[in-house]
């Protein structure tokens, strides 16, 4: 069952977006944490030159779920965007390349897009820019897909997949409906794909298979890229749409903003100068039901302190409309008793 | 669903066998051999008492899946076996209790019963003297019950499914026909069962679903027991009968010798001085279109030279009865070719 799903991924990849791939350039994992677990490992920590290597996250706040990964302690080196202000209160974080010092003790390169916990979408020009480091220094860039092109497609924004030997990019089928059956596809040059082969082995004997068998067919017939653009991305997008003026409402007469989202089904939102840490709030929210996550988890490998991570909440629209209505209300009266009896 | 099912094999082990557990002593894994990863790393390797841990498995042959598993290298110290001859030709693996060294360097002792690849299983004195060996010194023993007692109950010999506060006992779906929903079942107190819900998180982030979707009602109504004595265990019998008279046929003259078959479904075959290696072996049996596993791969933590390693090889009889006829008569052409021709 895996090798005919393994097949049929490699002929829609190389027939649809021109890569080329076959077999060979794709391994199937228990879910992509499995997936994040084996190549943060395979690339970072201690090598067999001695050099303790580091995983670059070049941009802060990113997933949450790689932060203990690492077998051999702390593993990851992380640095904080820019910030870009854009109408209606939205804004969006970039990278900020001068800052990222890529020396022999970076192992390899990594990025969410769209970006849990933030639903940033890295532009075109800063994927094309990261590739082009990661290709002169010789080490991969790690695409997290989750939540992208060409599926499971919850986009907002053009955002054309893309694959080259040094890039590699980790898919799933959690967010086409099959969490549970932890899925999880690595793209990848065939030295990392047998490495991660030879990982499974190990660690898991064999990958699931009940995943592939399910969406055998939608693969095959390339239908699944019809499921991300015509079902799941309209079913997210009609969710965003109606939470954002909710939050406009609710959040009036705070100092808030609300990264752009462009993707993932997460709202990032911001609270300048709030007077309450964002732990201090989601305390608050949990006592009246409302889960949010706190956004100071999000800053896997950023050394030095900065307010701007004890401002931010994660909250997800993914729930009934109902209850996410219902939640931004309570979210609204919180932030704003925060404020008003600093 | 995971808890519904954690739930009702609690209850299910609670009732029929009486054992003081709740949901609390049971946590899922990707599979059985992701729980042993978990397992010997949390027991092995570099501990923060700068001690260096290793598992002992008191018998080898052990399986082979659990040889290359250390995080830290070689974290596997095992002992020859005492032989037992029986009648017709059988011979059956002891425990030679007087090589064991417990000293301080042991984090856990580990025992497949019955045993991949022997068929082994340890008699309930051995099983009781390795428990209280693991009790006195405050470790667990981690039994590997992938065919063992209650299910899938690939067993031809009494074993009593058994458990305490400080045995782990691993156990799997595979067996009962899912192999490819990677279902492996943990049972141990507390303490372990709350490192190996936290290595979940990190390393899987959540175990697949299906195979426990699928097999709860089996649970529930505790069927399952009844598919593993009435369904599995006489399919394999059944086999293995028909194995036999074939084999001892099929290798007249030769100083062969057959481990006793107590479950699992595999025959370990040893054929006394013989002139090649079961390497040599392999490799001629391969090319003439039957698979066996040489027997030295079965030997993790064995350090010493004992010509017996290269006397043995693994034969499945799980495949259809004429494949299986049809390998067992090639087995003997080539076993008595390599006696003859030295």
């Amino acid at each position: 069952g895996d090798s005919a799903f393994v097949a049929a991924l490699a002929t829609l990849f190389r027939d649809r977006f021109g890569w080329d791939i076959g077999p060979q350039n794709i391994a199937l994992t228990n879910g992509s944490q499995t997936a994040f677990f084996f190549l943060f490992n395979l690339f970072a920590g201690p090598g067999p030159d001695g050099v303790e290597r580091k995983i670059l996250l070049p941009l802060a706040p990113e997933y949450i779920g790689y932060a203990d990964v690492g077998i051999h302690g702390d593993i990851f080196v992380s640095r904080r965007p820019e910030i870009e202000h854009l109408p209606d209160r939205f804004f969006k974080y970039h990278v900020d390349f001068d800052a990222l010092h890529l020396d022999e003790t970076i192992g390899a390169i990594c990025v969410s897009r769209p970006t849990n916990p933030t639903g940033n979408v890295l532009t075109q020009a800063e994927m094309e820019r990261l590739s082009s480091l990661a290709r002169q220094r010789n080490i991969p860039l790690i695409v997290d897909n989750a939540y992208g092109a060409p599926f499971p497609g919850v986009l907002y924004t053009e955002a054309m997949p893309h694959w080259e030997p040094h890039i590699i990019l980790c898919m799933s089928l959690s967010k086409l409906g099959l969490p549970g059956a932890r899925t999880g596809i690595v793209i990848a040059n065939e030295e990392v794909i047998q490495a991660v082969t030879a990982m499974n082995a190990i660690i898991s004997l064999a990958p699931g298979n009940l995943g592939a068998s399910l969406t055998l067919d939608l693969v095959r017939t390339g239908q699944i890229l019809e499921v991300a653009t015509d079902l799941v991305r309209p079913h997210y997008w009609a969710k965003v749409q109606a939470a954002l003026p909710r939050l406009h409402r609710a959040l009036e007469g705070v100092d808030y903003h609300i990264h752009k989202p462009e993707g993932a089904f997460f709202l990032w939102l911001w609270f300048r100068d709030m007077p309450i840490t964002c732990k201090e709030l989601y305390e608050r929210l949990k006592a009246r039901g409302v889960l949010v996550v706190p956004g100071h988890y999000f800053f896997p490998g950023l050394a030095e302190e900065w307010p701007h991570r004890h401002e931010c909440i994660r909250m997800s629209y993914a729930s009934p409309p109902d209850a996410v209505a219902r939640g931004i209300e309570i979210i609204g009266e919180e932030v704003r008793r925060a404020y008003r009896d600093a």
